[in-house]
């Protein structure tokens, strides 16, 4: 760590500061500069934490050398972790599609379209049970009723399922139902569900925050990792920017950052990355393209009564068109479909 | 509800459209233009939510006319609500100033703090004893003997306190020690906390997502009012934007938009809408003068020993300023302090 | 244009509005809701500029029905736009990529990049003789000096040349030298600037500001078009976003949006879109992917001894990697390299 | 300047960007780390621009010590810069507030607005001559005949005024004819107008762009300083974020910090910085009270007749409305108004 001093601090103030930092094992360094004193802390700086120097009001600014995350780097971990659950395997040689609607409806609903999605090559099958909506007066999911029914999905077709978990409390009855548990962006920073994932053994669909950085995904993935759990797949699901004609702004400058700075798999999430059904193909391609493990789309055989979501889900020949665009670019990355 | 059809869709399309409009029991309106067919819908846009229109491929865009918040709205209620707990009320004549330190980290540094600032005129005491960190390796709180240190204060000095609930499971066990829920930032869509808290009638203080818009913020408070709860105070604490000089970027336009828009109070949080503790009094001044109802502010008797953003927390000379300086400018505003 | 009025609006303010809205030849509707008057205005809402409806203080919103570009827009032509400097040509079967250095610093500088990039099959040489920075104390251009240089290499080599003009003053004397002009980001919206390269006839290369959204860019392309310059290049290179990690977020998004909503050709700019070497080859392979006309990306032989961005720029062996790895995903989306 | 090596980077490595680093005249430190080499330079940071470090594959990133800017930061001159031009003083102890309409439309108009502006006591008229438009089918301007009225409202009225250059080309014309330029939002980095601009001795009202950092604000500033003319006022006028329910986003953050930083004037425009009317005068108040050095502000006899911006624009009374409002505020910061 860098700390750079106000103007007015003094040779002895920086040398009251050195002895703080070597007092908790950092190697401190002093450079008297001409504008101001900057010091320097060597060593792991997650235990600089305790003492506080950016509260000092002779600090005037304090920048890190390294990064707060460690478990999930790829420097602790040089190969690529794949991530298991049932018959789907993410992070691996092939290309993962996983695909459904965004609110499981119904059993006519469900299996439908997960009969279709599975026919056309999706890995698996998603579909939210419990939905975080904007306003109180949508559609909030069937809860329990839509886990059993993702459940008979499985039972049915054999294809393992992800679905949202919403809060603490859902964590123990959505175990029993589902393959994968998604954390959606809403809650990327609810450390209390972060915590008690990290403590099963489930896999784990991590959504970056709507304005969350890079950094502070992969600090809530270390939350998860950190508590025991390392099944996690990071998914950039697009940020929120002052663009409007999109929903979001899909970031896949963050998927090739996070394919060089972390062993965590990568998904992208390009219908709610984009809120536009057109767009969805486009962006499935450059996410093969640009080095992501797979993709999460919505589906819906009949999206005009699609409960939630329907403007960006795919139609069955949507589907299986996008199927047939992503082969030769996912052949292109060097992975199968 | 304006309803812009895509260059293709037919009259034909319109006229199938309009039918489903009409079903929902809303006022159907057809407007052919020169390149594109327009449709209106007149009447409560909740029902429509269930049309589902925005996912019709021949829909271009849809374009709503009224809010979705409705029982925090200004149209529904004209005069201003006033929060009560303890001996605060926030809303009302007194500009309301709740002060303390970020986490509560011992009894005698929450004391002294508690002391220092009712003694200048703080109407509540805030402390956080659950600490949402973006880094796991980060201080996380005392949990329940920082609850209990709270009611402590309390009890001693008669001063109500604010403390901030993470999680569903920690709202029963709260109710007891405090007299205020908060909900952070990070929390401001968690909308299974939201619920719960809306079935309490403890007042509780709504902060603004770090990138939530304004209506989103008032949909959150629809949330818990909706559900019982309609002693909600909110609160504009900086929203995240691409200036990095600031740690967020404090949106008073936002502050005086509420105000003409909702009938519940609005409070201002300069320590985190800053980040920096020089700018915490200019900005609480602003805040007095834009028509805020209040401000919430981090102080600490000794910020270099906190665990917690010391760097954005006043010290107690710093405090004393701040109610010095605050008062001319709440008197301005036709208030008392 | 659908025109919300306030709570507060009798039926005589409505039609006073409407009999507005008939006097420029647009057809007037009258919509009364159980909340709100609502106002059509259908027709060429250009004319409505001179009615400034917004501007009424009984009018609560204005919401436009058409984009206001019309010129540029695929409704207008429905067929790619190829444009033409020299032997290159973007918008057509060839994938473009338009690559050199940032700032022209050196004959030799020059000529041996132009060599290399040509070799590997560039389509055009870029090269900045005028630089915007940000900084006064930073290297700011050869000028003219520079603008003789690209004509040498294009003369040696034959190979076309785009190169920034920052002000109007410029337009005159670059004419001669370059092939195609570039607006860069900062003077996306220097009406002057747009004008006077719109009443020439070379090629502009116009990029999208930081923080402009897509319409903007789309209205900015209408002022050259509008003026008479039909040869526009779009190019997206990265808007400002809270994220940090790298420079500008890339978005692709916006390049799909545009290829459906222009007939204009649309460029990426990876190097400025992420700001890291390392980053530029996986999201020139998303730019292939996602349906872009091509790439302009900065190269240097030496970077290390760049005078600007040669942090960004790719060495000899990295562009020689990056068009083989390109080669694939372009034939993938159907072009060749 | 401190330089945090790649892991791969050799004690020689660092040797050798150490000798560079010298070289230039500057004090080179090495700090091995345990995970990383991390190197300083300690001096004038602008002397290393030359050395082209970020662009070294070994260098992993570059953090700044000192800002960019020197000739405008408080640190070289602590007392505020006061700037006049005509009667008007900004950056003393009256507030200024400089208001006119959007653009000049014509003699009538100009004139009965400035009338009134000064009754209420503004101290300078706006007003533009030549308008940046979003779209090419906007309003542009009255051009040479704007400037002539605003020299004649000076001439009768003895107030003296201020309007935007777009274009170097427009300099010298525009000299003549009024007291003050204004850089616009768009052209905030247009660095060939800065430069000319700052070679001109006449005040400069400089406002910040839609998307810049406060440190490129200052940037900017120092340009123009540079370049020989001290007379800068700087102008917050909001920023671009996602937040739609306002135009932008006007950040007093940046005003409080910029008073800290700058020793040069700072004004608020709360009409563009909040798009709304309604919003003007709370903002205004809070622009005040957060240490701004006066306000410019919109206003038009008959806004629904405005040719451009009239949605923002303040009526007669609502101007006098503003002025009343604002005395306590002003004095309360301890100005007059």
């Amino acid at each position: 760590m860098i700390i750079v001093l106000k103007p007015q601090a003094t040779e002895a103030d920086a040398k009251s500061l050195l002895a703080q930092i070597a007092s908790v094992g950092l190697k401190p360094l002093y450079m008297p500069g001409s504008e101001r004193i900057v010091l320097g802390a060597l060593g792991d700086e997650r235990v600089l934490q305790s003492l506080n120097i950016e509260a000092n009001p002779l600090v005037e600014t304090v920048k890190p050398i390294l990064t707060k995350y460690k478990l999930v780097s790829r420097e602790v971990q040089a190969h690529n972790t794949v991530v298991r659950f049932g018959s789907a395997a993410v992070g691996g040689d092939r290309f993962a599609v996983i695909a459904g609607p965004c609110s499981v409806e119904s059993e006519q609903q469900l299996l439908s379209v997960a009969e279709m999605v599975k026919s056309h090559g999706a890995m698996a099958l998603r579909g939210g049970a419990y939905k975080p909506r904007t306003s109180p007066y949508d559609f909030q999911g069937l809860g329990i009723e839509g886990l059993k029914l993702l459940k008979k999905a499985n039972d049915m077709l054999g294809i393992p399922t992800v679905s949202e978990v919403m809060d603490v409390s859902q964590v123990e009855k959505m175990t029993q139902y589902i393959d994968c548990f998604q954390i959606g962006a809403r809650n990327m920073q609810n450390y209390g569900l972060l915590k008690i994932i990290g403590e099963s053994k489930k896999p784990i669909l991590l959504k970056r925050g709507l304005s969350a950085t890079i950094e502070e995904l992969l600090l809530a993935a270390e939350y998860i990792y950190d508590a025991g759990n390392p099944n996690i797949i990071l998914c950039e699901r697009g940020i929120r920017t002052f663009e409007t004609a999109t929903r979001n702004t899909l970031d896949l400058n963050a998927v090739a950052y996070l394919k060089q700075h972390t062993h965590l798999p990568v998904l992208v999430d390009p219908s709610h990355g984009t809120g536009i059904r057109e767009l969805v193909i486009p962006l499935s391609r450059a996410a093969a393209a640009v080095g992501a493990d797979g993709i999460i789309v919505e589906s819906h055989l009949n999206p005009c009564e699609a409960l939630s979501d329907g403007h960006q889900a795919l139609t069955a020949p949507m589907f299986e068109q996008l199927m047939q665009e992503l082969k030769p670019f996912v052949e292109a990355a060097g992975r199968t479909l």
